[in-house]
C-alpha cells in the first residue's frame, strides 16, 4: 500500500515537474513577443541557456545549499551532486523551480544586457542567491522557523527573481530611446500573439507550479490549490481589463496579459491557505496593483523593464505574500487572527529583498569586473541578434518580396490553370 | 485503499482539467492565425477574457444551475459559490469546460463584434445558457432521463457553442468585403502556422477533454477513450485532405486543419461508446461533412464565420451525436439495435438547438439594448486592434526596415570584421 | 490492490502518450521555423498528415508487425486491428511513437519533396520499416535476444527515422540554390521563434517519451529517467553554445536549439541505465558531435537537410546507443565491464542502418515509379505552398501595408481624439 501511495505521489510530482519545465517555453514566448525583433534570438538564447545552466548548477551546488543539513538556519551544507539523497523526484521538481527564478531576470534586462554577463549572473542566481532564500523558507531555515508562509514561492521564487531583475535593470540603465528628457517612450513588442501564447503556457505551467508544490497527490489539498490558481488568475485578468478600461479608456492587451501573470504570482504564496473567495479578491487586487506598479516603475522610478517582469513578479509577489496576513483561513486578520502573520510575512519579504539586493549587487560587481554588463551602443542599435549572434530571427522578407507569389501572380497562375481558388477559408 | 483510489481519480481529473485549460491556448492561436492581423489583439483579448469570466461566473452561478438539485429536470437550484459542495476537483474540471463552450463563439464573430457586447454575451453563455444544457444532459435533467448519450459534449459543449455562434454571426452580418454581390470573397488568415499550432494544442487538450470525462482513472475505460479520440481525429485529417484534393484539386491546408477538429468534435459524444473501427468511420465522415458544411454556410447560407467554428463545432457536433445511433456498441443500428438511440439523440439535438437559439436571441436582444453588437464601419476597416485597443499586434516593420541589419549591411559588416558568417543552418 | 496499481500505471502511460503526441506540435513548429515561408503550409501538412496516417496504419498493420507473435525473431505475425489484444494503453503509446519516427523525415526532405511521394513513403515507414526495427528490439526479436539495449529509442525511433531521412534527402538532391559550385549557401529559416518553441515543446514531450517508456509508474525508476533526460539536454545546450562560441566566434542560436534535441536523442537509449553524471557527459558530447555532423553533412557529404534532422536524430542517436557501452552502470567499460555491450550496440546500429537503407531504398523506388519524388523546378521556386496548395501561410502584407493604421495615422488619430496613447508596455 505504501508503495502504491509513493507511486501516486511520485507521478503527481513528475507531472508538476513537466508543467513547470513547460513554463520556460512560456517565458521564452512572452519575452520574445514583448520585445523587438532585432533582439529575438538573443532573448531565446537567454531563456534556453538559463534552464540548461540552472538545472546543471542546481544539481552540482544549488540543491545542497537549499535542502542540505542546515548550518545555523542560514544555508544547507551537504548533498552536492545528490550525494546521499534518495529523493530524485523531489530534486528534479526543485531543479525546474530554480531555473524559473533565474529566468525572470532575462525579461527585465532584455535588449541591452550582454549575453556573457547574463550567463554569469545566472550562475550566481541558481548556484547561490536563490538556494539561500529557498533554504530559509523551504529548507528548514530561519524564516520557516518563525512561521513565514510561502506555499509555492510568491517570495522565494518570484520576489527573489524580481529583486535581482530590478537591481540589474537599474544598473544597466534604460534601453536607448526609452527616455527622451521628460518623455517616456513606449517601445512596443514585435509579436504579441507569441506573447499571449506565452501567457497561456505560463498559466498551464502554473497549475504544476502550485499544484505540484503539495508534493503529494492529496485529494483534499490538490483540487483547492488548482481552483485557487484558476480563480485568482481569472479575477486578475478581469480586474486588469476593467481597470485599464477605466484609467486609459481602453482594455490594454499587454497589461491584461500581464494581469493573468500577476494573479498567478499573487496566489502562489497562499494557494493552499486561502478560501476561493479569498483567491478571487487576491487576484482582483493583484491586477490593479501590477498595473500601477508598471506605471510607477516606467514613468517615475524610470527603471526600464521591457516585459514588466518586476511589477508582475516582484510587486504582485509582495502582495501575494502579504495577502496571507489578511486571507489565511487559519489566522489571517479577516478570519479573526491578529497581525502576527502579517508581521512575519513582512519580515520575510524584507529579509529576502535585503539578501537578494546585497548578493546580486556583489555578483554584478564581480561580473562587471570580468565582462561589461551592457552591449556597446552600436550593437544595441543594430540589435543583439546581429551583434551577439551574427544572425536574424526572421527571414520574413521572402513573405513580402519575390520568393512567394504575389497576389496578382497567384490569381494569374490560377487563371492559367483554368481553376478557381480553393476556398481559403476557414 | 479507498483513499488511494480517490487520489488516483483526483489526479486524473486534474490532468484533464489542465489539458482542457490548455485548449484555450489552442483556441486563441487558431483564431488568431485564421483571421487578419489588424484584429489580432482583439481576438486574443476575447479568448483570455472568456476563460477568466467563464471560470468566475461558473463558480458563482453556472455550476449550481448545472449540477445543483434538479428543479423539474430543467435546472439546478443550489450550490452557488460551491456552498455545500465537497467535489472541488469535479468543479474545476467542469469550470474549464464551461469556458470552452463560450469561447467557440469568439471565432465565428471575429473581426467585427464589439468587445463589450461579446463580454455580455459570454456572461449569458457561461452563467445560464450552457449550464441549462449541461443540467439536462449531465446534471440529471430530462435529457439524461430519456437516455440521451453525450459522453464528453459533442452536443452539450460544441453544439451549444456553435448554435449561439451561428445566431450571433447571423445577427452581426458578414465582415465588410466578404460578399460583393454574387461573389464570395475569401479573406485569408494572416498567420497559419499559429493556426496549425492551435490545432495541435487543441488535439492535445482534447485527450483531457474526452479522457478526463471518465472522471476516474479506470484502466478499462480510459485507454479506449484516448485511442478513439486519436483515431477519429486522424481519420478526419485524412478524409479532409483526400476530399479537398478530389473536390478542389489540392489538399486544402486550412480545411485539413479544421478536419482534425471536426474529427475530435465528432468523437466527443461517443468516445466511450463506439469501437475503434467505429471511431475511424465517424472521423472519416466528420471531415467530409465539415468540408461541405463550410461551403454551405459560406456560399449558400452566407453566414460569415472567419474560422469555420459553426461547421466544426456545430455540424460535426450534430454528426457525432447522431453517430451513436449507428455506432453505439450496445444498441446502435449497426450493432443490432433499433432506431431508439437515433431517435433520442435527435430529440436531444433539437432541444439543445431550440433552447440555445431562443435564449441566445434573448440575450443578444438585451445586449443590443445596452451596447451595439457591431463596431462602427470605420473601426472595422482600421481594425479592432486599433479601434478598441489603440494598439497593434505586431511591430514587424522593424523586421523589414531600418532596425535590423539588411542582408547587404550584414555581409558588409562581417567583411569588416574579417569573419565569415557562422553556419546559419540548421 | 492490483487494480489500483494498474490504474496508476495506465495513467502514467496515458500521460506519456499525450506528451509524445505533443511532440508532433514541436516537430511542426521546429520544421516550420527552420525553413522558408513559401513552404510553410506544405511542411505543416506533412506533419499533420504524418501523425494521422501513422496512427491509423499502426492500428491496422504496424503494431501487429511490431508486437505480434514473433516469426523467427524477425517480424510480428498477428494482432492486426488489435485483434486479440487487451493492452489498449500500451498500443496507443506505441502508436504515437511510430508517428514520431516517420515525422523525422519530413524536416530533412522539406522544401522540395512532393507531398504525394512523402505520403507514400510515410505509409512504408509506419506500416513496415519502423515496425520491423521495433520488433527486433522491443517486440522480442533477435536484437533483444542478443542483449541490445535501447531504452526509449535512440536507435529504434531516431536512427531509423534519420537513416530513411538521409536516403531520401540524398536521392532528392539539394534545394535549388543550396550549392553553387564550391560554395555552400546558407538558407536561413524564416521564423526562429517558432523553431525555438518547437524545441521547448519537443523537450517537454520527451519527458513523456523517455518517462513513459518505463510503462509503469515505478517510483524508483521514473524520477531518474526524467532527471537524466533533463541533465543530458541541459548539458548539450551548454556544450553546443560553448562549442559554437569557440569554433565560430559566437553562440549559434539554431545549432544551440538543435543541441537541446541532440542531448535528448543521446540520452534516449540509456535514460534508465546511466548515472546522472553519465547523462551529463553523454549530453555534453552529443552537442559537440551534432555540431560537427551538421558541418560534415552540409559541407562535405553535401546532403541538404534544412533542419539538421539527420545530425540530430541519426548521429546523436548513434552516439547515444554506443554510449551505453561506456556508461551503462551494470556493465559499461567505465564501470568495470568489458567491450561486450559496446559490441552488441554496434551490431544493433549496423543492422538497423542496413535494414532501413535497403527497405527505404526499395520503398522509394516503388514511390518513384508512381509519382516523382521531387516537385518541378518552377514549383520549388514559387514555393510548395503555392504549387501544391494554391495558398500562402501568411497574409502579413496587411501588417505592413494599408490595412492596419500606420504609425503616423495612429498618432494622428489619437491626436484627433485628444488622447494620449495608453502605455503600450509592458
Amino acid at each position: 500500500m505504501e508503495a502504491v501511495q509513493s507511486s501516486i505521489d511520485m507521478m503527481w510530482v513528475m507531472l508538476g515537474t513537466i508543467l513547470v519545465f513547460f513554463m520556460h517555453a512560456g517565458f521564452a514566448m512572452l519575452e520574445t513577443g514583448f520585445t523587438r525583433s532585432k533582439n529575438t534570438l538573443n532573448i531565446l538564447m537567454k531563456n534556453l541557456i538559463t534552464v540548461a545552466l540552472g538545472s546543471i548548477l542546481y544539481f552540482f551546488v544549488g540543491f545542497a545549499l537549499m535542502f542540505g543539513t542546515s548550518g545555523f538556519g542560514m544555508i544547507g551544507t551537504d548533498g552536492f551532486l545528490l550525494a546521499g539523497r534518495e529523493d530524485i523526484g523531489f530534486f528534479v521538481f526543485q531543479a525546474v523551480f530554480a531555473a524559473t527564478c533565474a529566468t525572470i531576470i532575462s525579461g527585465a534586462v532584455a535588449e541591452r544586457m550582454r549575453l556573457g554577463a547574463y550567463i554569469l549572473l545566472t550562475i550566481g542566481m541558481t548556484a547561490v542567491i536563490y538556494p539561500v532564500v529557498g533554504h530559509w523558507v523551504w529548507g528548514g531555515g530561519w524564516l520557516s522557523q518563525i512561521g513565514f508562509i510561502d506555499f509555492a514561492g510568491s517570495t522565494v521564487v518570484h520576489l527573489t527573481g524580481a529583486t535581482a531583475a530590478f537591481i540589474t535593470a537599474w544598473k544597466l540603465g534604460p534601453r536607448i530611446g526609452k527616455y527622451s528628457g521628460k518623455i517616456v517612450n513606449s517601445i512596443p513588442g514585435h509579436n504579441l500573439p507569441l506573447g499571449a501564447l506565452g501567457v497561456f503556457i505560463l498559466w498551464v505551467g502554473w497549475f504544476g507550479f502550485n499544484g505540484g508544490s503539495t508534493l503529494a497527490a492529496d485529494p483534499e489539498l490538490v483540487p483547492p490549490v488548482i481552483l485557487n490558481t484558476l480563480l485568482s488568475a481569472s479575477a486578475a485578468v478581469l480586474s486588469t481589463a476593467l481597470y485599464t478600461r477605466l484609467r486609459y479608456g481602453r482594455i490594454d492587451p499587454s497589461l491584461t496579459m500581464n494581469g493573468a501573470l500577476a494573479g498567478l504570482v499573487g496566489i502562489t504564496a497562499g494557494a493552499a491557505n486561502v478560501s476561493f473567495v479569498g483567491a478571487i479578491i487576491i487576484g482582483l487586487l493583484a491586477g490593479v496593483i501590477m498595473t500601477e506598479a508598471v506605471r510607477l516603475l516606467d514613468a517615475k522610478i524610470r527603471v526600464d523593464d521591457p516585459v514588466g517582469a518586476i511589477a508582475v513578479h516582484g510587486v504582485a509577489g509582495i502582495w501575494g505574500t502579504l495577502a496571507l496576513g489578511f486571507f489565511d483561513t487559519t489566522g489571517g486578520l479577516l478570519y479573526g487572527g491578529g497581525a502576527e502573520i502579517l508581521g512575519i510575512q513582512t519580515v520575510g519579504i524584507l529579509a529576502v529583498i535585503a539578501w537578494t539586493t546585497v548578493s546580486a549587487t556583489i555578483v554584478l560587481a564581480i561580473v562587471n569586473a570580468l565582462v561589461p554588463l551592457r552591449v556597446a551602443v552600436e550593437d544595441e542599435e543594430s540589435g543583439l541578434d546581429f551583434s551577439e549572434h551574427g544572425s536574424q530571427a526572421y527571414a520574413m522578407q521572402d513573405v513580402l518580396s519575390g520568393a512567394p507569389p504575389t497576389a496578382s501572380s497567384f490569381a494569374e497562375r490560377l487563371n492559367q490553370l483554368g481553376e478557381h481558388p480553393a476556398p481559403q477559408k476557414p
